[in-house]
């Protein structure tokens, strides 16, 4: 039996991947990995000239992103129909004897596609997670401010929530972190604006790529996020 | 002048740490790190072998950690000039043209001791944070079950903050990730059982490290959790 890795890439750039990471990539036979169709796909973009001569590539091509609103039943299914193909072949490949590495964005086990291959195949053959920086570590380290100190409480939100869900967790939290803003933006906007901390807030673009950008969000103009950004809030608890 | 650079070494096992921090480890000429008194210092402990021959090391060897309690003014006193002296050793050896790296565990700007050492220098003499696999990451990882999907809102806290502070955020969050256990982690069960979610809480102690070990937390039995130790409740998300 082949293993099935979930390789956590990391923020995006290629030295910032695990040494474990970069090993097992350097040494891979099979590598799939997610992109939309007609895309070249961000997680194999990060690892362009890293991936050995003669291994096989599986791109698993997404049917739909946002063309299906997340609500609608269709979504789901289209969706489960697809994760189950991917892992079918996964699986013929690991079930052969074959290793396959999958290349994730970020950390696998936070907000990514991995744990949907996961989830199926973890008890039907052997399936390993290797963790990787964060895409969130990479936009306050951008930021260039720690974060959270002391007993800050962190909470980190998807941009796809209501506004008065927003509202509410912005409010309880010391340090936030929003995620998934996109078309987003506007609403996650008017949510920091009713807590009070739009003076407090950064939009970071492209953490730890090409083109990183901070600014703050109150002097950022643009109403649609492009799909690698956070908004940043630190914390201010105790410092001596 | 020299270059401070902040190096996230993540959460323990040393080929979890990045390319990039690696790199700079093996070639560096002096290695700062913080450790309590007495004792050799975990992030010390995870590049044993990787510090090249010759390379100055010092550590920074904290004058407290628990003897005195947060809240007395001698505590924020007794640190604040500890960290003035480590950062004015610092200063002179950037200033002599020399790089330092600061070793540091997890992601330096996730609740670290780095950002003291950050927020005094970083006017002054040039200084990079490198950024790293979180201590929560690889706890997560280690459960074998992701942490957040889809819309989940994960909120990460200190077992410092009060019992009430913490049932109040338990009580709104999908996913948690509660650190800084130690003695408080009576109080952090007290809060968890209040919530209703000691069913969904696991205690992950030493993540990717030596002894790592992964227990629900209502069969855990230690009224005092080891100082690597975090409790994760996973979201529930969507999933297709």
């Amino acid at each position: 039996m082949g293993t099935i890795y979930g390789l956590g890439l990391g923020p995006g750039a290629a030295d910032l991947m695990s040494v474990r990471a970069d090993r097992l990539l350097r040494n891979a036979r099979h590598v799939a990995f997610f992109r939309k169709k007609g895309k070249g796909g961000q997680a194999r973009r990060i690892v362009d000239g890293m991936i050995p001569e003669g291994a096989v590539e599986f791109p698993m091509e997404y049917p739909v992103t946002t063309e299906i609103p997340l609500d609608d039943p269709r979504y789901n299914e289209i969706l489960s129909s697809f994760y189950a193909d991917c892992c079918a072949h996964l699986r013929a490949l690991a079930e052969g004897g074959e290793d396959v590495v999958v290349l994730c964005e970020g950390d696998p086990f936070f907000y990514g596609s991995f744990m949907h291959i996961y989830a199926r195949l973890k008890d039907v053959v052997p399936v390993e997670v290797v963790p990787a920086i964060t895409g969130m570590s990479a936009a306050w380290t951008a930021t260039g401010q720690p974060i959270t100190w002391g007993d800050d409480v962190l909470t980190v939100l998807m941009g796809t929530l209501s506004e008065e869900d927003l509202l509410r967790h912005m409010q309880a939290a010391d340090a936030l972190v929003v995620m998934k803003l996109g078309r987003n933006l506007p609403k996650v906007r008017r949510a920091l604006d009713a807590a009070g901390l739009t003076a407090r807030a950064w939009l970071v673009e492209y953490a730890a790529m090409p083109g990183q950008s901070v600014t703050l969000l109150a002097e950022a103009d643009c109403e649609k996020a492009p799909y690698f950004s956070i908004v940043i809030v630190h914390g201010q608890g105790r410092r001596p």
